[in-house]
Protein backbone atom coordinates (compact mmCIF):
# COMPACT_ATOMS: atom_id res chain seq x y z
CA UNK A 1 0.00 0.00 0.00
CA UNK A 2 0.85 3.26 -0.54
CA UNK A 3 1.21 6.47 1.40
CA UNK A 4 -1.37 9.13 1.01
CA UNK A 5 0.81 11.54 -1.36
CA UNK A 6 1.71 14.70 0.06
CA UNK A 7 -1.15 17.21 -1.80
CA UNK A 8 -4.59 17.75 -1.71
CA UNK A 9 -5.83 19.96 -4.92
CA UNK A 10 -9.16 21.13 -5.02
CA UNK A 11 -9.83 21.87 -8.45
CA UNK A 12 -12.65 22.56 -11.38
CA UNK A 13 -12.19 21.10 -14.56
CA UNK A 14 -12.33 23.96 -16.53
CA UNK A 15 -10.36 26.98 -14.83
CA UNK A 16 -7.44 27.91 -16.35
CA UNK A 17 -5.79 28.29 -12.91
CA UNK A 18 -5.92 24.96 -11.80
CA UNK A 19 -4.92 24.13 -15.23
CA UNK A 20 -1.68 25.52 -14.58
CA UNK A 21 -0.98 24.01 -11.03
CA UNK A 22 -1.50 20.27 -12.48
CA UNK A 23 0.72 21.20 -15.12
CA UNK A 24 3.28 22.01 -12.69
CA UNK A 25 2.37 19.10 -10.77
CA UNK A 26 3.01 16.39 -13.36
CA UNK A 27 5.85 18.41 -14.70
CA UNK A 28 7.74 17.84 -11.67
CA UNK A 29 6.07 14.27 -10.80
CA UNK A 30 4.11 15.49 -7.93
CA UNK A 31 1.34 13.05 -6.65
CA UNK A 32 -2.07 14.98 -5.60
CA UNK A 33 -5.30 13.98 -5.09
CA UNK A 34 -8.21 15.77 -6.57
CA UNK A 35 -11.02 17.26 -4.96
CA UNK A 36 -13.49 18.28 -7.56
CA UNK A 37 -15.29 21.63 -6.58
CA UNK A 38 -17.92 22.39 -9.20
CA UNK A 39 -18.04 25.88 -9.91
CA UNK A 40 -21.28 25.58 -11.99
CA UNK A 41 -23.02 24.74 -9.08
CA UNK A 42 -21.32 27.66 -6.89
CA UNK A 43 -19.99 24.47 -4.96
CA UNK A 44 -17.07 27.10 -3.86
CA UNK A 45 -19.12 29.04 -2.41
CA UNK A 46 -20.52 26.45 0.03
CA UNK A 47 -20.51 25.62 3.58
CA UNK A 48 -18.72 22.56 2.83
CA UNK A 49 -15.75 24.31 0.87
CA UNK A 50 -15.71 27.30 2.42
CA UNK A 51 -14.59 25.05 5.36
CA UNK A 52 -11.86 24.13 3.83
CA UNK A 53 -10.90 27.84 2.08
CA UNK A 54 -12.50 30.31 3.53
CA UNK A 55 -11.62 32.22 0.72
CA UNK A 56 -13.87 30.05 -1.71
CA UNK A 57 -11.22 30.07 -4.33
CA UNK A 58 -9.87 27.41 -6.16
CA UNK A 59 -7.23 25.98 -7.31
CA UNK A 60 -6.17 25.53 -3.69
CA UNK A 61 -3.60 23.04 -2.60
CA UNK A 62 -3.33 21.87 1.12
CA UNK A 63 -0.63 20.60 2.16
CA UNK A 64 -0.64 18.05 4.26
CA UNK A 65 3.21 17.47 5.45
CA UNK A 66 2.62 20.73 6.88
CA UNK A 67 0.62 20.10 9.96
CA UNK A 68 -2.91 20.55 10.12
CA UNK A 69 -3.52 24.47 11.36
CA UNK A 70 -2.00 25.66 7.83
CA UNK A 71 -4.63 27.87 5.67
CA UNK A 72 -4.33 26.09 2.13
CA UNK A 73 -2.23 27.66 -0.41
CA UNK A 74 -4.25 29.86 -3.00
CA UNK A 75 -3.40 31.54 -6.06
CA UNK A 76 -1.90 29.91 -9.43
CA UNK A 77 1.49 31.70 -9.78
CA UNK A 78 2.12 31.88 -5.86
CA UNK A 79 1.66 27.89 -5.79
CA UNK A 80 3.61 27.56 -9.03
CA UNK A 81 6.84 29.18 -7.12
CA UNK A 82 6.02 27.40 -3.94
CA UNK A 83 6.42 23.84 -6.29
CA UNK A 84 9.18 25.18 -7.84
CA UNK A 85 11.27 25.94 -4.47
CA UNK A 86 10.21 22.69 -2.61
CA UNK A 87 10.80 20.66 -5.82
CA UNK A 88 13.61 22.47 -8.02
CA UNK A 89 13.65 19.79 -10.60
CA UNK A 90 12.62 20.65 -13.41
CA UNK A 91 13.02 24.33 -12.80
CA UNK A 92 10.50 26.68 -13.79
CA UNK A 93 12.62 29.77 -13.67
CA UNK A 94 15.57 30.45 -15.51
CA UNK A 95 18.68 30.88 -13.69
CA UNK A 96 19.47 34.37 -14.39
CA UNK A 97 17.62 37.33 -12.27
CA UNK A 98 17.03 38.67 -16.03
CA UNK A 99 15.63 36.01 -17.04
CA UNK A 100 13.48 35.30 -13.95
CA UNK A 101 12.35 38.72 -14.30
CA UNK A 102 11.35 37.89 -18.03
CA UNK A 103 9.50 35.07 -17.68
CA UNK A 104 7.66 36.07 -14.62
CA UNK A 105 6.20 38.85 -16.66
CA UNK A 106 5.30 37.31 -19.56
CA UNK A 107 3.71 34.71 -17.02
CA UNK A 108 1.84 38.05 -15.06
CA UNK A 109 0.79 39.40 -18.67
CA UNK A 110 -1.28 36.10 -19.32
CA UNK A 111 -2.58 35.05 -15.56
CA UNK A 112 -2.35 38.89 -14.43
CA UNK A 113 -3.44 41.21 -17.40
CA UNK A 114 -5.15 39.05 -19.44
CA UNK A 115 -7.29 36.30 -17.47
CA UNK A 116 -9.00 38.08 -14.45
CA UNK A 117 -11.04 39.96 -16.74
CA UNK A 118 -12.82 36.87 -18.32
CA UNK A 119 -13.29 35.19 -15.34
CA UNK A 120 -17.19 33.73 -13.91
CA UNK A 121 -17.37 36.37 -11.64
CA UNK A 122 -16.55 39.27 -14.05
CA UNK A 123 -19.48 37.54 -16.51
CA UNK A 124 -21.71 37.50 -13.71
CA UNK A 125 -21.31 41.00 -13.28
CA UNK A 126 -21.25 42.21 -16.66
CA UNK A 127 -24.03 39.69 -17.83
CA UNK A 128 -25.99 41.15 -14.65
CA UNK A 129 -25.42 44.34 -13.08
CA UNK A 130 -23.67 45.49 -16.78
CA UNK A 131 -26.40 45.23 -18.89
CA UNK A 132 -23.73 42.71 -21.49
CA UNK A 133 -26.22 40.23 -23.60
CA UNK A 134 -24.18 37.30 -24.54
CA UNK A 135 -22.84 38.22 -27.94
CA UNK A 136 -21.25 41.70 -25.85
CA UNK A 137 -19.71 39.10 -23.01
CA UNK A 138 -18.26 37.07 -25.96
CA UNK A 139 -17.01 40.68 -27.89
CA UNK A 140 -15.65 41.48 -24.12
CA UNK A 141 -13.63 38.05 -24.17
CA UNK A 142 -12.06 38.34 -27.01
CA UNK A 143 -11.01 41.54 -27.39
CA UNK A 144 -9.03 40.89 -23.83
CA UNK A 145 -7.44 37.77 -25.61
CA UNK A 146 -6.67 39.44 -28.62
CA UNK A 147 -5.33 42.33 -26.50
CA UNK A 148 -3.05 39.88 -24.03
CA UNK A 149 -1.76 37.03 -26.63
CA UNK A 150 -1.21 39.89 -29.47
CA UNK A 151 1.10 41.66 -26.53
CA UNK A 152 3.02 38.07 -25.78
CA UNK A 153 3.10 37.08 -29.43
CA UNK A 154 4.95 40.99 -30.18
CA UNK A 155 7.45 40.02 -26.82
CA UNK A 156 8.19 36.92 -28.54
CA UNK A 157 8.85 37.73 -31.81
CA UNK A 158 10.77 40.67 -31.00
CA UNK A 159 13.36 39.31 -27.85
CA UNK A 160 16.03 36.93 -28.44
CA UNK A 161 15.71 34.79 -25.26
CA UNK A 162 12.51 33.36 -26.85
CA UNK A 163 13.44 29.75 -28.77
CA UNK A 164 11.78 26.74 -28.82
CA UNK A 165 9.55 27.57 -25.80
CA UNK A 166 9.24 31.57 -24.26
CA UNK A 167 12.17 31.78 -22.67
CA UNK A 168 15.23 29.48 -24.12
CA UNK A 169 14.07 25.58 -25.17
CA UNK A 170 13.07 24.65 -21.71
CA UNK A 171 9.74 24.87 -20.32
CA UNK A 172 8.73 27.62 -17.79
CA UNK A 173 5.98 29.64 -15.84
CA UNK A 174 6.12 31.57 -19.22
CA UNK A 175 4.73 28.60 -20.87
CA UNK A 176 2.39 27.38 -19.06
CA UNK A 177 0.54 30.42 -18.11
CA UNK A 178 0.35 31.23 -22.11
CA UNK A 179 -0.99 27.30 -22.62
CA UNK A 180 -3.61 27.99 -19.69
CA UNK A 181 -4.82 31.07 -21.74
CA UNK A 182 -5.04 29.20 -24.65
CA UNK A 183 -7.22 26.07 -23.42
CA UNK A 184 -9.63 28.41 -22.47
CA UNK A 185 -9.96 30.29 -25.35
CA UNK A 186 -10.23 26.23 -27.17
CA UNK A 187 -13.18 25.75 -24.73
CA UNK A 188 -15.13 28.53 -25.37
CA UNK A 189 -14.17 28.05 -29.22
CA UNK A 190 -12.32 31.30 -29.75
CA UNK A 191 -9.42 31.75 -32.06
CA UNK A 192 -7.29 35.01 -32.32
CA UNK A 193 -5.45 36.18 -35.48
CA UNK A 194 -1.85 36.90 -36.20
CA UNK A 195 0.07 34.65 -32.93
CA UNK A 196 1.93 32.38 -34.88
CA UNK A 197 4.77 32.18 -32.47
CA UNK A 198 2.32 31.11 -29.72
CA UNK A 199 0.97 28.83 -32.21
CA UNK A 200 4.24 26.66 -32.58
CA UNK A 201 5.19 27.30 -29.21
CA UNK A 202 1.52 25.72 -28.25
CA UNK A 203 2.15 22.74 -30.71
CA UNK A 204 5.09 21.77 -28.44
CA UNK A 205 3.52 22.30 -24.75
CA UNK A 206 0.70 19.98 -26.43
CA UNK A 207 2.87 17.16 -27.07
CA UNK A 208 4.11 17.53 -23.67
CA UNK A 209 3.07 14.31 -21.55
CA UNK A 210 2.63 17.09 -18.48
CA UNK A 211 0.79 19.74 -20.65
CA UNK A 212 -1.61 16.90 -22.16
CA UNK A 213 -2.36 15.50 -19.12
CA UNK A 214 -4.09 18.50 -17.98
CA UNK A 215 -6.15 18.88 -20.45
CA UNK A 216 -9.30 20.36 -19.39
CA UNK A 217 -11.26 18.14 -21.92
CA UNK A 218 -10.12 14.86 -20.12
CA UNK A 219 -10.49 15.76 -16.69
CA UNK A 220 -13.00 14.44 -14.46
CA UNK A 221 -16.20 16.60 -14.36
CA UNK A 222 -15.48 17.63 -18.23
CA UNK A 223 -18.42 17.33 -20.93
CA UNK A 224 -18.09 14.51 -23.07
CA UNK B 1 30.24 64.34 -9.16
CA UNK B 2 28.02 60.94 -8.78
CA UNK B 3 27.44 58.35 -11.48
CA UNK B 4 24.16 58.04 -12.97
CA UNK B 5 22.15 55.73 -11.18
CA UNK B 6 22.11 52.00 -12.45
CA UNK B 7 17.95 51.94 -13.04
CA UNK B 8 15.74 54.20 -15.30
CA UNK B 9 12.04 54.03 -13.96
CA UNK B 10 9.29 55.08 -16.75
CA UNK B 11 6.63 55.87 -14.61
CA UNK B 12 3.26 58.10 -13.81
CA UNK B 13 2.33 59.71 -10.62
CA UNK B 14 -1.66 58.25 -10.05
CA UNK B 15 -0.70 54.12 -11.74
CA UNK B 16 -0.75 51.64 -8.64
CA UNK B 17 1.71 49.38 -10.33
CA UNK B 18 4.11 51.95 -11.06
CA UNK B 19 3.83 53.14 -7.31
CA UNK B 20 4.77 49.47 -6.29
CA UNK B 21 7.92 49.85 -7.96
CA UNK B 22 8.88 53.21 -6.15
CA UNK B 23 8.14 51.91 -2.80
CA UNK B 24 10.73 48.75 -3.34
CA UNK B 25 13.47 50.99 -4.22
CA UNK B 26 12.84 53.24 -1.64
CA UNK B 27 13.06 50.37 0.84
CA UNK B 28 16.05 48.86 -0.48
CA UNK B 29 17.78 52.41 -0.88
CA UNK B 30 18.22 51.95 -4.49
CA UNK B 31 18.48 55.06 -6.61
CA UNK B 32 16.57 55.39 -10.55
CA UNK B 33 16.24 58.10 -12.88
CA UNK B 34 12.48 59.04 -13.38
CA UNK B 35 11.16 59.34 -16.87
CA UNK B 36 7.89 60.63 -16.51
CA UNK B 37 5.12 58.90 -19.28
CA UNK B 38 1.74 60.64 -18.99
CA UNK B 39 -0.85 58.09 -19.20
CA UNK B 40 -3.65 61.11 -19.27
CA UNK B 41 -1.89 62.19 -22.55
CA UNK B 42 -1.85 58.36 -24.24
CA UNK B 43 1.79 59.01 -24.20
CA UNK B 44 2.34 55.27 -23.75
CA UNK B 45 1.13 54.25 -27.21
CA UNK B 46 3.47 57.25 -28.62
CA UNK B 47 6.42 57.09 -30.75
CA UNK B 48 8.75 57.86 -28.29
CA UNK B 49 8.08 55.20 -25.40
CA UNK B 50 7.14 52.60 -27.92
CA UNK B 51 10.74 53.27 -28.93
CA UNK B 52 11.84 52.22 -25.46
CA UNK B 53 9.07 49.63 -24.25
CA UNK B 54 7.61 48.14 -27.52
CA UNK B 55 4.35 47.15 -25.29
CA UNK B 56 3.64 50.46 -24.06
CA UNK B 57 3.20 49.30 -20.26
CA UNK B 58 4.91 51.34 -17.49
CA UNK B 59 6.39 50.78 -14.80
CA UNK B 60 9.45 49.46 -16.51
CA UNK B 61 12.45 49.26 -15.28
CA UNK B 62 15.84 49.65 -17.32
CA UNK B 63 18.89 48.23 -16.02
CA UNK B 64 21.61 50.19 -17.73
CA UNK B 65 24.22 47.78 -15.81
CA UNK B 66 23.32 45.04 -18.52
CA UNK B 67 24.33 46.37 -21.63
CA UNK B 68 22.21 47.98 -24.16
CA UNK B 69 20.24 45.28 -26.29
CA UNK B 70 18.29 43.68 -22.86
CA UNK B 71 14.37 44.57 -22.95
CA UNK B 72 13.32 46.93 -20.12
CA UNK B 73 11.64 45.26 -17.31
CA UNK B 74 7.56 45.09 -16.99
CA UNK B 75 5.40 44.13 -14.93
CA UNK B 76 5.28 45.46 -11.13
CA UNK B 77 5.53 41.96 -9.58
CA UNK B 78 8.18 40.52 -11.67
CA UNK B 79 10.02 43.80 -10.85
CA UNK B 80 10.06 43.43 -7.26
CA UNK B 81 11.23 39.70 -7.28
CA UNK B 82 13.88 41.12 -9.59
CA UNK B 83 14.81 43.82 -7.15
CA UNK B 84 14.80 40.94 -4.26
CA UNK B 85 17.08 39.46 -5.78
CA UNK B 86 19.43 41.65 -6.70
CA UNK B 87 19.01 43.78 -3.40
CA UNK B 88 18.37 40.60 -0.82
CA UNK B 89 18.39 43.51 1.90
CA UNK B 90 15.70 44.27 3.34
CA UNK B 91 13.65 41.14 2.27
CA UNK B 92 10.58 41.31 0.40
CA UNK B 93 9.68 38.05 0.99
CA UNK B 94 10.08 35.59 3.77
CA UNK B 95 12.74 33.09 3.74
CA UNK B 96 10.18 30.12 4.51
CA UNK B 97 8.21 28.84 1.31
CA UNK B 98 4.71 28.68 2.98
CA UNK B 99 5.36 31.97 4.21
CA UNK B 100 6.52 33.14 0.69
CA UNK B 101 3.62 31.53 -0.78
CA UNK B 102 1.31 32.90 1.51
CA UNK B 103 2.63 36.20 0.79
CA UNK B 104 3.32 36.38 -2.68
CA UNK B 105 -1.04 34.97 -2.68
CA UNK B 106 -1.82 38.20 -1.27
CA UNK B 107 0.49 40.28 -2.95
CA UNK B 108 -2.11 38.34 -6.10
CA UNK B 109 -5.37 38.73 -4.65
CA UNK B 110 -4.42 42.37 -5.17
CA UNK B 111 -1.68 43.11 -7.82
CA UNK B 112 -3.81 40.27 -9.66
CA UNK B 113 -7.42 39.73 -8.95
CA UNK B 114 -8.32 43.54 -8.10
CA UNK B 115 -6.14 45.71 -10.02
CA UNK B 116 -6.70 44.73 -13.46
CA UNK B 117 -10.15 44.72 -13.29
CA UNK B 118 -9.44 49.21 -12.39
CA UNK B 119 -7.13 50.18 -14.76
CA UNK B 120 -7.46 52.52 -17.59
CA UNK B 121 -7.89 50.70 -20.35
CA UNK B 122 -10.84 48.85 -18.92
CA UNK B 123 -12.39 51.70 -18.37
CA UNK B 124 -12.17 53.46 -21.72
CA UNK B 125 -14.00 49.48 -22.83
CA UNK B 126 -16.39 49.80 -20.37
CA UNK B 127 -17.31 53.28 -21.14
CA UNK B 128 -17.08 53.07 -24.96
CA UNK B 129 -17.98 49.82 -26.09
CA UNK B 130 -19.43 48.50 -22.70
CA UNK B 131 -22.05 51.56 -22.23
CA UNK B 132 -21.27 52.33 -19.12
CA UNK B 133 -21.61 56.02 -17.75
CA UNK B 134 -19.91 57.62 -14.83
CA UNK B 135 -22.19 56.30 -12.06
CA UNK B 136 -21.89 52.54 -13.66
CA UNK B 137 -18.08 52.59 -13.99
CA UNK B 138 -17.77 54.16 -10.18
CA UNK B 139 -20.10 51.25 -8.84
CA UNK B 140 -18.01 48.92 -10.87
CA UNK B 141 -14.57 50.31 -9.15
CA UNK B 142 -16.37 50.01 -5.82
CA UNK B 143 -17.82 46.60 -6.09
CA UNK B 144 -14.21 45.28 -7.50
CA UNK B 145 -12.35 47.47 -4.88
CA UNK B 146 -14.91 45.82 -2.13
CA UNK B 147 -14.42 42.04 -3.16
CA UNK B 148 -10.75 42.08 -3.51
CA UNK B 149 -10.48 43.91 0.15
CA UNK B 150 -12.68 42.17 2.19
CA UNK B 151 -11.46 38.75 0.83
CA UNK B 152 -7.56 39.97 2.11
CA UNK B 153 -9.15 41.34 5.54
CA UNK B 154 -10.79 38.26 6.11
CA UNK B 155 -7.76 36.23 5.10
CA UNK B 156 -5.61 38.46 7.29
CA UNK B 157 -7.97 38.18 10.51
CA UNK B 158 -7.93 34.53 9.90
CA UNK B 159 -4.78 33.74 9.38
CA UNK B 160 -1.97 33.33 12.77
CA UNK B 161 0.69 34.84 10.23
CA UNK B 162 -0.56 38.18 10.28
CA UNK B 163 0.98 40.59 12.94
CA UNK B 164 2.34 44.56 12.91
CA UNK B 165 2.04 43.97 8.77
CA UNK B 166 0.16 41.04 6.45
CA UNK B 167 2.90 38.80 7.10
CA UNK B 168 4.86 39.25 10.38
CA UNK B 169 6.11 42.32 11.71
CA UNK B 170 7.89 43.62 8.50
CA UNK B 171 6.90 44.62 4.79
CA UNK B 172 6.75 42.82 2.16
CA UNK B 173 5.51 42.57 -1.32
CA UNK B 174 1.89 41.81 0.58
CA UNK B 175 1.86 44.77 2.19
CA UNK B 176 3.27 47.10 -1.30
CA UNK B 177 0.32 45.58 -3.31
CA UNK B 178 -2.48 46.48 -0.23
CA UNK B 179 -0.71 49.99 0.04
CA UNK B 180 -0.93 50.64 -3.90
CA UNK B 181 -4.57 49.90 -4.37
CA UNK B 182 -5.41 52.01 -0.85
CA UNK B 183 -3.36 54.66 -3.04
CA UNK B 184 -5.46 54.20 -5.88
CA UNK B 185 -8.45 54.31 -3.68
CA UNK B 186 -7.52 57.67 -2.22
CA UNK B 187 -7.12 59.70 -5.29
CA UNK B 188 -10.82 58.34 -6.50
CA UNK B 189 -11.96 59.00 -2.98
CA UNK B 190 -13.59 55.65 -3.00
CA UNK B 191 -14.12 54.30 0.87
CA UNK B 192 -14.52 50.64 1.50
CA UNK B 193 -16.23 49.20 5.27
CA UNK B 194 -15.53 46.41 7.57
CA UNK B 195 -11.45 46.04 6.69
CA UNK B 196 -10.07 47.49 9.81
CA UNK B 197 -6.97 45.04 9.98
CA UNK B 198 -5.76 46.50 6.51
CA UNK B 199 -6.53 50.25 7.87
CA UNK B 200 -4.16 49.50 11.05
CA UNK B 201 -1.97 48.14 8.65
CA UNK B 202 -1.95 50.73 5.97
CA UNK B 203 -1.69 53.44 9.01
CA UNK B 204 2.05 52.22 9.87
CA UNK B 205 3.04 51.75 6.00
CA UNK B 206 1.70 55.41 5.77
CA UNK B 207 3.91 56.18 8.58
CA UNK B 208 7.19 54.55 6.70
CA UNK B 209 9.20 56.87 4.58
CA UNK B 210 9.71 54.10 1.71
CA UNK B 211 5.98 54.26 1.20
CA UNK B 212 5.80 58.21 2.60
CA UNK B 213 7.80 59.48 -0.21
CA UNK B 214 6.01 57.05 -2.85
CA UNK B 215 3.06 58.44 -2.50
CA UNK B 216 1.14 59.66 -5.70
CA UNK B 217 -0.23 63.58 -4.56
CA UNK B 218 3.36 64.28 -4.35
CA UNK B 219 5.23 62.92 -7.38
CA UNK B 220 5.96 64.89 -10.35
CA UNK B 221 2.82 65.65 -12.52
CA UNK B 222 0.61 64.48 -9.90
CA UNK B 223 -2.09 67.67 -9.38
CA UNK B 224 -1.68 70.60 -6.94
Amino acid sequence: MSEAPRFELFAFWRTSATYRVRVALNLKGIAAEERIVDIDANEQRGAAFLAINPLGAIPALIDRGAGQSRAPLTQSLAILEFLDEEYPEPALLPPDPHGRARVRAIAAMLAGDTHPLITPRVRKYLTGTGGFDDAAWRAWQIHWFTTGLQAVEHRLVSEAETRGFCHGDAVTLADICLASIIAVMRIFRIEIPGIPTIERIMRDCEAHPAFAKADPMIQVGAPR
